[in-house]
């Protein structure tokens, strides 16, 4: 049965019972949030029983010398809210359905729920065991932070010109919902992918994301299943893991090698995974270019068994030893690769827009995720992304950073060199904005970071990039967001920490 | 093995192979760009084979007289990407890893991938029956858009201006990543819902999402398991229907009647059930509030079974007949209820901003899936409306578009009463931005709106928003979107669409 949106009028009679409540007219609570409080609280705390008649609002008016306004209002608001209802040839009473056993003991707490309040049993899939991304100790300040960028080169007067101009255009406050995103925008990557990257793609195909982050989540959403097996590089990178086992995926650990994962190896382990996870152009955190002879291999294999292939191509736009290296995406002619990218390395994190290249046949799979998920992305920072792409902008802020980092990076393995010489060794410097430190025989790296994190250190133990035991100890350093200045006393602190858990392992114990 | 990042030194010697390649100088591809592409698409077409040496950069940029600087930038490339390999005391060959007999046959396809490339297995989720929220005949445009807001009164000015200040603060470009969103926004909902919606709650509960959609997903994926029973209004919102039906659980319609969700049947077909979805300020699609005595039993429930209400405010701001209404969850002293918000209707759907109320024990799962999802929303909006609330501009809002909205309700209300009189019922217009019209005697409701989505109206049916068979046919009118002056033009076209669709079933078949 459906009601009808006329309410019934209210009835105009004499007062039929005493009103419970008060009104105190100095209080800054309007009059008709007094009336409705009273009424509500009395109902709740069982002072006014089911069926029981209250007072007309002329009546009450009366009674508590107070214009009929306020107590219109809430009684409007009392009979919306079931409190009161009306019956015919009667009047307003109290709503007859409310359970008054319940009503007796309920008062509404100010504070928040305390713990004792029966089961509370959540999802499975949040109670897996997991490394937290960030551990505890790690203030996500400090020199050598993983993922921080050259904010104070961000070109903030030409975005500022950019988000001023889409702002007066009335940009990002229309009204169509486009899981896929912004069509000029997907136009413009789909421009710069296929002449920066060699991606096989039109804009069609593009869908933007929250962020790489929620490209991934799309995918592996749109694609597999809890429980299908899925390779990932080992050392890897954990974010990418704890979405495949948020999805219930059964994680393959693949070793990499020098020319990044072992497709062989992963062939022995599962040759029936669903589907391989991989940072070709630059990998997470070793550093390496997966060659090409991988890259067919990785490609045949995911041909024949019909697997995917999650290509996260997260910091490729900085190289500095030769130009841009081509996508997996682009040897793939059986439409296997997923292409993932995103604006959070050569813009900023904050903006959370990433992208999407998906084969055609698979459009409707990850539209119907995103429909289910957050029915597309703001639409005004995509219209501002938009114009810093197609006036040129993002070319040169991607040039003069590439420079920039590549200073970061040279002072850094320069100090790193004078400071450690061959007491460490460093890896994956040619690319991204991150290179790995291994200290020699260093057989624990969690410790030395936590006693950096106390100096403002942010070192990243790269035995946490490991989803099995750990066959390195190392530290993922990060340059990207620490500048040039600042490394050469970020490296002295380094050493000191290193040196101080030399000279702790050497103390004797105390008896 | 980890490699060294220090790249072997290129040896210099004389040329040992004619070059298969040429470049042209009059092209606008630059040099080094020619050579790499020239080298990879030899090796990718199998005319050059692994192991074989390939000229100094010397004696190639003397053989092509060109300058050494883009053959080195091309080796360069060519090495980073695999398809070269040094080897001491030989030189610079083509690489040995490279598997032959794939690259034989091996063309770099321009065009998209065929469908013929063997099996392509997605998400066991994304193959389940479902209703497309937008069926492919509503273009959406048109009157009566459901979800449509009055955008042409939307503040431009100073929305406009809270942007541009923003931007000149360099906001939104930091690298802070909290998922939970920016704490001030936090701050000014929290003060905003326990005013205004009774809702029991501080800023550390509150998570800010994609919009209510993703705030649905977020806590769907945080609390329940795959086949774990959930409660739906019946007739109810299909997206959030979606959304469960995607994360796996079993829906469980339960109908709705004028005091809204029927606990009581609840407990009849699903006693065990983990989740209830309702929409209590204002049901989807009919446009009941739900009782108190409805609210209090809902909780009595949900409290004995251990059991989670997920309460959806989409548009619980704009009431006409009262104040708004107070929040299931202002109700709930066992932290049963997660309550949802969005600023979709109040400012506009392309911002994305939505918010949860979390009962704080449940903090860490909502972080966890949100840590895995995409990280937190993008946080220059988010910037620009907490001014636009810490302003005053949202309340001054809010009473501007209440008033504009009752009055579109009010001319939609009368010119369907004046037009189709007693031949239709009108529910649910006390509040928010859509009606519902029941046509008496409709027992089609989708052949109506294909004919008028032909016209530019948009009608949604009201059968659609059954899980189970439809008991009721009608359709959902959107007014938010359309100005008073369409109304009654787009009235008329209706009402032309029924008879038409009356004289139909009245025309004898062919015979």
């Amino acid at each position: 049965m459906i009601y009808d949106h006329r309410a019934p009028p209210m009835t105009k009679r004499p007062a039929t019972s005493v009103p419970l409540i008060g009104v105190d007219r100095k209080s800054a609570e309007p009059l008709h949030r007094q009336v409705y409080e009273s009424y509500r609280g009395a109902v709740l705390a069982g002072r006014l029983r089911p069926g029981q008649m209250v007072p007309s609002t002329r009546a009450l008016a009366l009674e508590l010398q107070i214009s009929r306004m306020p107590v219109l209002t809430a009684y409007a608001q009392l009979l919306a809210e079931g409190y009161f209802e009306t019956r015919a040839g009667i009047g307003t009473v109290i709503s007859e359905g409310l359970p008054v056993q319940r009503l007796a003991s309920r008062t509404i707490q100010p504070s928040a729920p305390s713990a004792d309040v029966g089961p509370r049993i959540v999802a499975s899939r949040c109670l897996t065991p997991y490394r937290p991304f960030l551990p505890a100790w790690i203030s996500g300040r400090g020199a050598f932070n993983v993922g921080a960028v050259a904010l104070e080169h961000f070109p903030h007067r030409t975005w500022t010109r950019l988000v001023t101009r889409s702002a007066r255009n009335g940009a990002g406050i229309g009204s169509a919902r486009d899981v896929m995103g912004s069509l000029p925008l997907r136009e413009a990557i789909a421009d710069y992918l296929r002449t920066s990257r060699a991606v096989n793609c039109v804009a069609d195909q593009i869908m933007i994301t929250n962020g790489s982050q929620n490209g991934v989540e799309l995918t592996v959403r749109a694609l597999l299943d809890p429980g299908s097996p899925v390779w990932v590089e080992e050392p890897g990178y954990q974010l990418a893991r704890d979405v495949l086992s948020m999805a219930g995926c059964r994680i393959v650990p693949v070793p990499v090698d020098q020319q990044g994962i072992d497709v062989a190896r992963g062939i022995k382990l599962s040759r029936n995974a669903r589907a391989a996870f991989v940072t070709p152009s630059h990998q997470f955190p070793l550093g390496m270019t997966m060659s090409v002879s991988r890259r067919l291999e990785l490609l045949a294999w995911a041909s024949k068994q019909g697997a995917w292939i999650i290509e996260d191509d997260y910091d490729g736009e900085f190289r500095y030893e030769s130009k841009q290296i081509a996508s997996l995406q682009g040897l793939d002619r059986d439409g296997r690769v997923i292409y993932i990218g995103t604006f959070s390395k050569v813009l900023s994190p904050a903006l959370r827009i990433g992208y999407v290249v998906i084969p055609r046949d698979l459009l409707p799979y990850f539209m119907r995720v995103r429909w289910a998920t957050d029915l597309g992305s703001e639409e005004f920072i995509q219209g501002v992304v938009t114009d810093f792409l197609r006036e040129g902008h993002f070319a040169r802020h991607l040039r003069s950073m590439r420079i920039l980092y590549r200073e970061r990076r040279s002072v850094l393995v320069e100090a790193l060199e004078r400071s450690l010489g061959s007491e460490a060794q460093i890896v994956g410097a040619e690319a991204g904005l991150h290179l790995v430190l291994l200290p020699k025989g260093l057989n624990d790296d969690v410790e030395p970071c936590k006693a950096a994190a106390l100096e403002q250190l942010w070192l990243w133990p790269l035995s946490q990039c490991y989803y099995g035991p750990a066959t390195e100890h190392g530290f993922v350093l990060g340059f990207g967001g620490t500048p040039p200045e600042r490394i050469p006393k970020a490296v002295k602190q380094l050493k000191e920490v290193l040196r101080g858990r030399r000279q702790a392992s050497l103390r004797p114990a105390r008896p």
